[in-house]
């Protein structure tokens, strides 16, 4: 650029490193008074909360904790999970949440792989850190979360940002579906940047009461924590997360945002017995959530936004838009739409689906597969000590996301599959997600996963598990009658096993033991 | 940090320059078939200006035009100036709107500045334009915005980030109330941060529609040209900009938002009929409004936010945040709590109000007045050209405003004047601000400007010069009794003069004329 326009030196007063710490510093003056998280019958403000970090930064930096180091944690979502997430990265620390729901081994693996220097943990927890340190071989420093609570005393540090907006803040690891847990690090520009972009994706309010359900040991529960400072926003938390629970706290606290699995959305809705008010905004993520969920969530006053990321991507990067065409369509029709993963959130540069085979972006027809490929500054900045899978995955300038997806005219994205999960039937590429969509439209039916089973003829053919709802019963034939009245007859399956799911710690259905299960029923003919 | 949080290198999966021009890339594709501007009968959707732009660019390139050339603009608020607001950025080349109510001899001392290749001219300017070039001594190659539009037909280009984010993208050249004008350079990553920043403490919906008032050649528009594309928003322009034109076009569009100075506002007020519908968020900024136009505007359904910021800030850098607590106020009290300056908003580091003497933040009392200073990445980047204006601007590491401020217990700002408006009587600073705010509230005045007077005792002693509302009548002992009974007496003007008062070409009141009008006068004995 012309040297003209440089100004003479980039100044403290108008360079500052892209942090969420800014965020919290902000909130403490700017929503001082204002009630920042609430768990049982304690409530703090924002002026608390920031003074709180700042002083449990203080209290972390005299048990050795600094810059580069990696804190692990296992505990469940609340506000000392919550206050962690700013005290760490303010130490220039990495914050790594642990899914609590994983195996003792994986811990293990996590806490030796990550490097982690000490661990937080919360007392319900302790048991699985044993068992953790037993596989390990050894132990590392251990902080009670109520140790952690008696560091608040220390006086506080002052806000300090960055030297570097790209230094890592958190370490989070994938779910490990397909091998070992990768650890996927974030730095502190790309929370800032997904924070900012999910208060203008999702139109946040000033001060919203945000219900705290994600998990923040997946992807730092979408990076909300971060955004809530943005906005003032009035955190809840439940240490019991039963339905019923979570119903009695929305209601107590008048809820208006929360984000959920679709499969938290669904028990939710079983149990509400009268329609939110008022209406609360909801984002659903993790997967493709079943149009006969949003239909009820609709009925109950929640608007819900399907939307769509990887912890590589710092969570969710898509949103399906709501479109105002979309109001005078059939409810049916319209929850269809709405379990598109949609368009790129304002933070994101691109989002394509490619042929990866000739490296162009498929038709907008609806009915071409390709990848999901992402470009932008909340991609991660890497797989944590593996080169090999960071290159994999930045293959040619964009992120491979694995998932295979059609984009309809309008240019929504729809994700017909992991790519691994596409069933092959005569040369057919079938999405096993559309045919478990139509699966959990059966009144019967409480959960469905189809996988692909050798078919003598056609390569591959669909073969579902289903599990019942508690006292339904039907049979094969009827599910099979059920399918093919509402999709096209190739497309539905060829087998139906009855029976409990597998699911990995996070609720996750396990399609890797599936596919076992329908290679072992042996091959079609 | 520890090298181990690095990734092997920063790839273009996950590093993207910060642009505004990423909105209107991902509005093309996100808001495709949504209106984008819209001026007298023609509409156009997000797609169309997209694709306009990007032709816009290559026609100017055929120009000439190319990275770190300025363009100089001379044309009101229009889908030209508009587009031009991406298609020079895409170019790598300086935008340098020129506020056209300027006389043509600081016109050509603008264009001689700021080393623009080209000038842009609405037909309507052609006059201050050749005028301009006769101060100039010399021509530069003129584009008409006629010709502008024709330039569309070029192939469009590709949308392409600048290789630096750091890479100035405007020149705005500051009103010059002490002396020439100083040309503020803006760069790509802080318009993209205003950007987002206004969307979030604005709490911008999706898709609002804004009505253009601001004009874009102060501080582009606010810079809400660029933010409207991160919401899909939809502009409208009027030629015309009388109030009954403005208020004609806000019912014909059902406009939700707009920004404006409160001047504007005043006139909306008195000209409308009946209130709003639906209410419209309006940011005002400029000057403090009078509390009696904050509360004329709630009675018509306006939600008006009070903004603070300077061109070199990029705009609004200061929101006052509306405090549940006010609801319960009188409207009066209620209207001066929205005539503060307030607080950050979410894109800014810091805002302190200190006192220059000792280096120290000012108590927040409400009383003790300090010196606005700002730090964050909405700050210029510098004056162009003036290194030393430059170095005086951020010394110490901080932006120094120039405006004297007070900081009430809420933390909330109050800006009480310029720091050369502060009017200095018996040792006790009165701010000048207040008394016209106190002025404005007395039905027969039209608007008002206090500045200090010599005085043989107190020093300086207030002095109101007043410009009365048509055909009303009053005297200056009315004025004085108005006063004493609403301030401290010592704060009450001591003299009052009648008459039209000079403004700047935006309307400002021209308060260096009026100091010497009052030095004129003598001094009080």
């Amino acid at each position: 650029m012309h040297a003209k326009f440089e100004s003479p030196t980039w100044q403290q007063a108008n360079y500052v490193a892209l942090s969420p710490l800014s965020f919290l510093k902000r909130a403490e003056k700017v929503y001082a008074d204002r009630p920042a998280t609430t768990c049982g019958e304690i409530t703090r403000t924002w002026s608390e909360v920031g003074l709180r970090c700042r002083s449990l930064a203080a209290g972390l930096a005299t048990h050795g904790v600094g810059i580069g180091d990696t804190v692990a944690i296992l505990a469940p979502n609340g506000p000392e999970l919550f206050e962690l997430h700013y005290a760490v990265p303010l130490l220039g620390a990495v914050l790594n949440a642990i899914n609590t729901r994983l195996d003792a081994e994986t811990v293990a693996y996590i806490l030796e792989h990550s490097d982690a220097v000490m661990v937080i943990v919360d007392s319900a927890l302790d048991k699985l850190l044993a068992d953790a340190f037993d596989h390990l071989g050894r132990k590392l420093p251990v902080l009670g979360i109520d140790a952690c609570e008696s560091l608040t005393i220390h006086s506080p540090m002052d806000w300090a940002l960055p030297a570097d907006e790209g230094r890592a803040l958190a370490l989070n690891y994938t779910s490990g579906t397909s091998g070992r847990p990768k650890g996927v690090i974030y730095h502190h520009c790309g929370a800032y940047l997904m924070a900012m972009g999910t208060v203008a994706g999702w139109a946040l309010p000033p001060n919203p009461t945000y219900l705290s359900v994600v998990p923040m040991f997946h992807c730092n529960g979408w990076n909300h924590p971060w955004a809530m400072a943005v906005v003032g926003g009035h955190m809840i938390f439940s240490r019991e997360a039963t339905p019923a629970k979570l119903l009695a706290v929305i209601a107590r606290h008048r809820v208006t945002h929360f984000g959920a699995a679709p499969i938290v959305l669904q028990m939710l809705c079983d149990q509400a017995r009268q329609p939110f008010s008022p209406t609360i905004k909801v984002l659903t993520a993790g997967a493709p959530p079943p149009p006969s969920v949003l239909e009820k969530a609709a009925l109950l006053g929640m608007e819900v936004m399907q939307v769509y990321g990887l912890t590589e991507t710092y969570g969710h990067i898509a949103q399906c838009l709501w479109h105002e065409d979309w109001d005078a369509l059939l409810p049916e029709v319209r929850a269809e739409r709405q379990a598109q993963q949609g368009l790129a959130f304002p933070m994101v540069e691109e989002i394509r689906v490619v042929d990866r085979a000739s490296g162009l972006d498929v038709p907008q027809d609806g009915l071409t597969q390709g990848e999901i490929a992402i470009r932008g500054n909340t991609v991660m900045k890497g797989y944590y000590k593996d080169e090999a899978a960071t290159a994999e995955a930045f293959k040619g300038g964009w992120f491979w996301s694995g998932d295979a997806a059609v984009v309809h005219p309008d240019g929504y994205i729809q994700i017909r599959d992991r790519l691994k999960d596409v069933i092959i039937s005569g040369g057919e590429n079938i999405s096993s997600v559309e045919i478990e969509a139509v699966l959990y439209r059966h009144p019967s039916v409480q959960a469905a996963a189809v996988v692909a089973r050798p078919h003598a003829k056609w390569g591959e053919s669909p073969c579902a598990f289903v599990e019942l709802r508690q006292g339904a019963a039907t049979s094969a034939d009827e599910i099979i009658a059920f399918c093919r009245e509402r999709i096209a007859h190739f497309k539905a399956p060829k087998t139906v096993v009855f029976g409990e799911l597998p699911k990995t710690a996070t609720g996750k259905i396990q399609k890797y033991v599936l596919r076992q299960a329908a290679r072992a029923i042996g091959e079609q003919s």
